[in-house]
């Protein structure tokens, strides 16, 4: 296999350098042919390479400034080409990197990896795609708040993205595609959410699309691929990390109620474990932005090293499965019939 | 304490009647000043009023209809004034009965409450509104899938009717109310969103508007009241209702495991009970349309006993709060403010 190279934006997150470098060593460990380019204040990244096993020769590229986790995206941009995530993202438009990694602030990395990287030939609007644990497999879930108004377009690309997405990284042959929405039924709904489904049951275009699907079906994990607007996709997501959180605690209270159950603990301790480890949310760490010339992933800003690795590998998984080629493809292949029913529809 | 009589659609959810005359023996042994009306069909009423303690005497309202739960809505407003749902309602039109509590198909039970009780002077668009269990208290979210598109005022509504509802299900003095968003600052999200939350800041209103929420903050219990457009609420709670399955099943498997967390499930029983309680739908049970002339609660279609005399609750404590003239006071003393607000917000 040949080596993949990533430009890692290394002041970027709660504990920039510290988790970035460690993380990236953690990924190293597993996968040798990765590269990197650590990109922020090279006095602050040395001393991390230099005590790290696998990264003592990585390339540092200095850079001055830094986007702050709590600008405003416009704030952020004005800062311009001396941040260390213009110059990380700058690699992959230059091409010495194959995708670029961040943990810091979302709005931020979005904009200036749309400014920089520009949305691939044909792609309305990029959007940003994670994975979630659910009963039987994960579940590709996007746009998860890039595109706050979505139109009946906007949604059918996504739907080619996060099947492509689902190809690159689970490897899944046939995705299998839903459409959120608050009822099963086809007259429910937004208006273009209707006409993204009739669009995507085409069998002209043959995507293997489902139906509608609702909040409680995302967990049961009957789709490879769940397809919504921003703001829903956003409300949902978050609205999963805060009823795993309540139920989480609720389950540490209950444990240390009283003697018995903290005997119970100890006991359970390995099961509980492993159930944990399901929903870690470290597993699922990486956020994709997908549909722009080039990768970039986002972090969770507060992970540790085994959360980094993993955004690291997905963005990896990306560049070696050939993602940006797959979704090119697909929309070549379904830009003829979308258009012609899309027109077909506004004319009716 | 005055009688409250309820109109009980009879014939409405998975297990009718049965669950429909059990929830209600419930609901009367702790609530003796509670009256029933059975709307339904009375050849299957009555073998269970006999065989209940508390309900002997009930009044029984033939219907030879009923609307079936997986009926469209205007199949079920076609089938007209003889389902029992309809009857049900009119006993509340009519002034005879203070409620009506049906666990019948949603959607026909909203279309035919409002065909008949007619929005509140002044409300644009009826809501339904919930309690959800976060961390430290029960949060009032709505609306949960009446508007699935919504404007500034009805969001302006919501929120004082979520407050009213707060206030006279739980007691709260002065509920907080945040309005759902993709982050918390100011910029984001939806115009009409920003508009809504400019209208509820504004000092002359009186709100307790705490701000912007995100989806991770409905479990933390931080607000009283969560408002959001229809769409968006009804994919929130469905998606919380899902994550809470996953987790509980992941449990239920971690405990199976072996004969050692087989053990710690036995020494943690009652932990786990009570942590389950605190989460169990049923306790939660009883959605209310709010802004009819007229007090209507859905209840959960697949609940037990338990949870349709929760939903009964829910009615009556409606009733005897003033939960009606509560929301009428408030409107007309917002109304002018907010005129005034949207009104110079078209002009600019």
């Amino acid at each position: 296999m040949s080596t993949t190279r990533l430009a890692l934006d290394a002041m970027g997150g709660d504990n920039a350098p510290a988790i970035v470098i460690k993380g990236a060593d953690v990924a190293k460990a597993k996968n040798p042919d990765l590269e990197f380019v650590f990109v922020g204040d090279s006095e602050r990244i040395k001393p991390y390479l230099s005590r790290s096993i696998h990264l003592k020769n990585a390339t540092i590229i200095h850079a001055d400034e830094k986007v702050e986790s709590d600008e405003n995206v416009s704030q952020a941009v004005r800062k311009g080409k001396e941040t260390s995530m213009w110059k990380a993202i700058a690699e992959v438009k230059a091409g010495t990197c194959d995708a670029v990694v961040s943990a810091g602030n979302t709005g931020a990395l979005m904009a200036i990896s749309k400014l920089q990287l520009r949305p691939m030939d044909g792609v309305k609007r990029p959007a940003i795609a994670t994975f979630l644990p659910t009963a039987k497999r994960q579940v590709c879930m996007l746009d998860l708040g890039a595109n706050i108004e979505c139109d009946t377009e906007n949604l059918v690309q996504f739907a080619i993205m996060g099947a492509a997405f689902s190809r690159s990284i689970l490897d899944v042959k046939d995705p299998s595609i839903g459409l959120l929405n608050v009822g099963e039924e086809d007259q429910k709904g937004h208006e273009y959410l209707r006409d993204a489904a009739d669009i995507l049951a085409n069998p002209e275009f043959g995507m293997n699309y489902q139906g509608f699907v609702e909040g409680t079906d995302i967990t049961k994990g009957e789709m490879d691929v769940v397809v919504t607007d921003g703001f829903t996709g956003n409300v949902a997501l978050k609205t999963a990390e805060g009823t795993a959180m309540l139920i989480t605690d609720l389950l540490k209270t209950a444990f240390k109620e009283s003697v018995l159950t903290k005997i119970a603990y100890l006991l359970a301790r390995a099961a509980m474990k492993r159930m944990r480890s399901r929903l870690d949310p470290r597993v699922h760490n990486g956020a994709v932005f997908l549909g722009l010339n080039g990768i970039a992933v986002k972090s969770h800003g507060g992970t540790d090293e085994i959360g980094y690795a993993n955004a690291i590998k997905v963005a990896a998984d990306l560049v070696e499965h050939g993602f940006m080629p797959d979704v090119q493809n697909a929309l070549r292949r379904f830009a003829s019939v979308s258009e012609t029913q899309l027109v077909s529809k506004e004319e009716a």
